[in-house]
């Protein structure tokens, strides 16, 4: 089994960028709304932080409160995203109960959207007229190309159909006419159906809930899975099972979860060179 | 083998459409926007223009040349949608080579929007925050709930990835989180998927491309391929071979075809109660 290092990838993918930057003359700067004080979302935050300083582009946390209103947050966001010096807009998921989430998202105006969340930028994507992909797609589509993965002519098999992994992927793949099986909760034998993908590509968030015996043997796994237990971020796969029978498998962490960041800075730096 | 008498189902909701309207005092007119003189585009302005008769819905067909410009016609379009009168907009496809489809398909006003063809309306769909859904999807949806089937738990496969069938079917069931498989150019042996399917919706314009050998015996087929054959339309089902192996099948026509019609005018009701 080969591990699909999403790490390594991602710093490739960083490196090229900032030869592009420094070559640019654009100014960036990433603003990133953060609601409360939940350490895993601190955590992302901080990788978030880190890669933005060693691409040398400006990054600014906008912290609100746990109990904001719809409403507050909503004017509040209208002067975070019409900043002139914020050329990037992330809110940071989850969002608190209270808050209507879609009316947010909504508040980054397309040009900023780097995460694809909007319905404007949604609607752009699903008729294939966007210049940038969400995250999640490019880090997918950059790990198959990476690694010379053809994914045409494969039985391509999406476990969940979420906002955030399975749903762009699966109108990715739609736009690019490339045919593939959604798994979801309705399913009834859903190991049948992953039994027979050549590449796999799982975003429930449920902790190592697809077994080793489910995985056709040699099949590309691609794990997009992010379950917090405690402080431990873990995957979709029962790992040690899964990595017996895949041929090619990305770690959590390690796998998607850097490529996300690094190609949330790629769409950052593609919105910035439109302007 | 029970057919799935479309042309029936558009009547009936024509008819509680028809009552709706009568009770509400909204003024609605359709614009109905045809460029050349296809005699099969004809047809198909022919029968919206008898069902706005039907429904006492003002009806205006606008006429362009084939040879007109894109920069032309979107300016064009511009009159047509914001003319308060119409109060639904409606562009006849497929459009002429020269065209930039996409840009004249965004012309149209979101709120007027009945096909749902534009990046805006296409956001909101995709984001499953429409109040409307595209007529074929509300046709198939139509159907499956009039003939009472359960379509979760089932093995739903569509064919063809298409922006008018294929596309927005796949975008509505993921947004249900309902399992669905699709079926592509790319897809090795499309018979081994399409005989698994317990409901089989096809949308790629081949006529009689899928025989009855294809068909688990029993299954619900839902033919919403439109191909023009002369003057005569076709499905994508070969129907003699198809319909002895079918449980429930649509006809072409008088199966999806009179049902995106009858929901086309159910959007323009929606849509002008919102206003």
């Amino acid at each position: 089994m080969i591990l699909l290092d999403g790490k390594k990838l991602s710093q490739k993918i960083i490196d090229g960028l900032k030869e592009e930057i420094l070559q640019s003359e654009k100014k960036m700067r990433l603003a990133v709304v953060v609601v409360g004080q939940n350490p895993v979302i601190q955590k992302f935050v901080a990788q978030k932080r880190k890669t933005a300083k060693y691409l040398g582009i400006g990054f600014k946390i906008y912290p609100f409160p746990d109990d904001i209103s719809t409403n507050d947050f909503r004017q509040k966001m209208a002067v975070v995203t019409h900043n002139k010096k914020n050329t990037g807009v992330v809110i940071q998921l989850p969002l608190p109960k209270q808050v209507n989430v879609s009316y947010i998202l909504n508040s980054v105006l397309p040009e900023k959207d780097v995460d694809m969340l909007s319905v404007k930028s949604m609607g752009k994507f699903a008729s294939g007229k966007s210049s940038i992909l969400p995250p999640v797609v490019g880090a997918v589509k950059a790990l198959l190309e990476e690694y010379k993965m053809e994914y045409k002519k494969k039985n391509i098999v999406i476990v969940g159909a979420g906002n955030l992994v399975g749903k762009p992927l699966a109108i990715w793949l739609l736009s690019q006419k490339i045919s593939f099986s959604v798994v979801e909760k309705d399913t009834l034998a859903p190991e049948k159906i992953i039994k027979e993908a050549d590449i796999l590509i799982s975003g429930i968030g449920r902790p190592g809930y697809i077994k080793g015996d489910w995985i056709k043997k040699g099949a590309v796994v691609i794990d997009a899975g992010t379950s917090e237990e405690g402080s431990k971020i873990s995957g979709d796969m029962d790992f040690a099972s899964v990595s017996e029978k895949a041929g090619f498998l990305t770690p959590v962490p390690g796998g998607i979860g850097p490529l996300t960041v690094a190609l949330l800075y790629k769409n950052l730096f593609i919105l910035s060179q439109q302007k």
